[in-house]
C-alpha cells in the first residue's frame, strides 16, 4: 500500500498509507490509475493551499477494481472493474434536494477537499462508484472522468447533429468536448494559439483554427454562411476567450462555459442582448454524463485514449509535476497506482 | 397633420409632416399617444446619431386608431384601436426562417432605424398591428410596447409562480418587469439605488433594497434562505449590476440581461460555473409579449399605468426632451399626438 502526499511547496512525498477498511456503505477500490488534471497541478502549485491544506492525497480521475465490499452494499461485488465519480454531495441542501447533487451547496469534490486516489487502495462511498465493461482498458478507463466533463458540457448545450460548434481551448478537456461533440454528429472547430496543441488536435483530425492568425469572428461568419456558431465551448479560462466567446453564435445560440475564471471577466453583453445568445454555466458531471462517458470510451469509435501522452508509477509522481512544469507538450498524464 | 423632427444636437423641430397613403399591406394609424423611451433620449443627446441620422421622427411606443388601410390588408378597419409592434424584419435571414423575426439579422427598429410615430399618422406594415379591446385607453395602450419588452423578459426567465426575483434596477423598466413578474405569482425586489426610483416603487407596492445601504447578496440570502433568487433581471445596464447578478441567483438559476451594455463589461464567470448560472440574452420582444402585456394592461390588475408621470403635446417635445434632461422625477412621460 502506496500513497503519494502533497506537502506543500511543489512538494510530494511518498508514504506508506493505510488500508481503510470500508464502512457498510462504501467500497475500496484497488486503483489502477489516476490522471493528473488542472486542477491537481493548482495544488502542486500551492494555489489551492486554504482549501486543501496538507498533507493531502491528490487523485480524482481514476480506474480500479473493487477489493473489499462494506455490509450493506448491494449491486457491486470484489473484483468489479470501475470508476469513481469524485462527488460526495450533502444530500440535505436545495441542489440536493432538487436533483442537482452535483453542484450541491456543500459538496465534498474527492481528491480535492478530502483525500483522492493517488494511492493503491481508496476507500470511498458505494454511490460514487460506475462499474465498467469486463473489457475495457483500465488505462482509458481513468478518462472517464475528464471525458464525462465534456459529456456534461455537450449535454448542457443542447448541442444536436448536423450543428456547428466552435471549442475556445485546445487543452485536454477542449479536445475531449471536440471528440464528444463529433460523436454527437456536430462539426467542430477548435480555437487554439499554441503550436503543439493544434498539431495535436490536427492529428486527432479535429479542424482547427488560429485566432492570431485569422480573426476568429471572421473565420466562424464565414463558416456559417454569416449565421454564426450553434454552440461555443469557452475552455481556455482566458480573458481574449471570454470576450469572444458570445461573438461567435447565431440568434440564440449557446455558450457553455467549461474553462474556471478566478476573477471576473469582461464579456460582450451587447452581442448577447442582440442575438438573444444564453450563457451556461456547467461545472463537473452528474451520473447520466458518467455513463455515457463509459459508453463513449469503452466503445472506442473516437480516439479518446490519444490523449494519453504519459504513463509514470506512483513513486515518481514528484518528478511527473516537475517535468509538466517545463514539458508544454503533454496532455493527459497517467499515473499507475 | 404635424411631425417633430430631430435634427442633431438636441434640436427638436415641428413641421407640417406628410400623411402618407397606405400601400397595399400597409395601414396608416392615427397616433393617439407616444410613450418617450430612454432609447429616444440617446438619440436626443446625439449618441445615436451614426445609426439614425436627421431628421428624423423619433417614436416607438405608441397607440391610435386605424385611419386608413391599403387594399390586401384583412381583419382590420377603419376605426380599430390598436398598438403598433414597432419591428420590420427582413424576412429571408437564419433568425427570419427560424421563427426568430424579433431578433433579425438585419431588423429595422422603427422609429429608431426609420421614421417612426412622434407625429399625428403613421403609415406601417399591417403585420406590425395588435388591435386592443375597444374599451381600453389609448393612454394606458401606449405603454404595451414597454410592457411587452417585460413580458418578453419574464416570458425568457422561464419565472413560475411562487419563485423569487430580483430585479437590478428600478426604472420604467425595472418597475414594469417587476408588476409584470408579480402578474406571474412571483415574490419580486427591486435592487435601486435612486431615492425617488426607491420611494416610486413602493408606493406601487414593490419591496425594495438599497445595496448602497444593504450588502444585496447578503439580503438576497436572508431573503431565500441561503439559497438565492431563483431568477434576477439585470435592467440597471450598470457594471455593478453586470458584476452582482450572477451572485443573487440560487444553484442553476436564470439571469435575464435587459439594460443595454454599450461597452463589455466585467461578469463573475466563477460563480456562473460554481451554481451552474444561466445568463440569458434578452431583445424586444415578440408577438406573443405583445398580446400578453396588452391583456395585462388592459385588464387593470397590476398599477401599470402609475408609471405615467407626465403627458404633453406634440408640439412641446422640445421642452419635454429638456425637462427630463434636469428632471430625474419621471418615469414614463406620454406625449399627445
Amino acid at each position: 500500500m502506496t500513497a503519494t502526499l502533497y506537502e506543500g511547496n511543489k512538494k510530494i512525498s511518498v508514504a506508506e498509507g493505510s488500508k481503510a477498511a470500508p464502512k457498510s456503505n462504501e467500497v475500496r477500490v484497488k486503483i489502477a490509475y489516476t490522471g493528473i488534471c488542472g486542477t491537481d497541478l493548482h495544488i502542486f502549485h500551492g494555489v489551492m493551499d486554504a482549501r486543501v491544506g496538507n498533507p493531502h492525497i491528490m487523485g480524482h480521475e481514476c480506474s480500479g477494481v473493487i477489493d473489499e465490499i462494506g455490509s450493506d452494499v448491494e449491486d457491486l461485488s470484489v473484483g468489479d472493474k470501475v470508476v469513481v465519480r469524485p462527488l460526495d454531495p450533502c444530500g440535505e441542501c436545495y441542489a440536493c434536494k432538487n436533483g442537482l447533487s452535483h453542484i450541491c451547496y456543500n459538496l465534498n469534490f474527492m481528491g480535492v477537499d478530502t483525500n483522492g486516489s493517488m494511492q493503491s487502495y481508496w476507500t470511498v462511498p458505494s454511490t460514487t462508484i460506475h462499474k465498467i465493461p469486463e473489457d475495457m482498458d483500465l488505462k482509458n478507463a481513468a478518462l472517464v472522468e475528464p471525458v464525462a466533463v465534456a459529456t456534461h458540457d455537450v449535454n448542457r448545450s443542447g448541442l444536436k447533429a448536423g450543428e456547428k460548434a466552435v471549442i475556445i481551448g485546445g487543452g485536454p478537456i477542449g479536445i475531449l468536448v471536440a471528440l464528444v461533440a463529433k460523436s454527437f454528429g456536430a462539426d467542430v472547430v477548435i480555437s487554439e494559439i499554441n503550436d503543439f496543441r493544434l498539431g495535436f488536435a490536427k492529428d486527432l483530425g479535429i479542424d482547427t483554427v488560429n485566432p492570431m492568425e485569422k480573426d476568429l469572428v471572421s473565420f466562424v461568419n464565414k463558416w456559417t454562411d454569416g449565421v454564426g456558431a450553434d454552440v461555443c465551448f469557452e475552455v481556455s479560462g482566458s480573458k481574449p476567450g471570454a470576450l469572444v466567446m458570445t461573438e461567435v453564435v447565431k440568434t440564440r445560440g449557446k455558450v457553455v462555459l467549461v474553462g474556471i475564471y478566478g476573477q471576473p471577466a469582461e464579456v460582450n453583453l451587447k452581442q448577447m442582448f442582440l442575438r438573444e445568445v444564453e450563457l451556461i454555466g456547467s461545472r463537473v458531471y452528474e451520473a447520466v454524463d458518467y455513463d455515457m462517458a463509459i459508453d463513449l470510451v469503452a466503445k472506442g469509435d473516437y480516439p479518446f485514449e490519444k490523449v494519453i501522452t504519459k504513463v509514470a508509477p506512483l513513486d515518481e509522481l514528484q518528478e511527473v509535476f516537475n517535468m509538466m512544469d517545463t514539458d508544454q507538450q503533454q496532455m493527459k498524464v497517467l499515473i499507475e497506482c
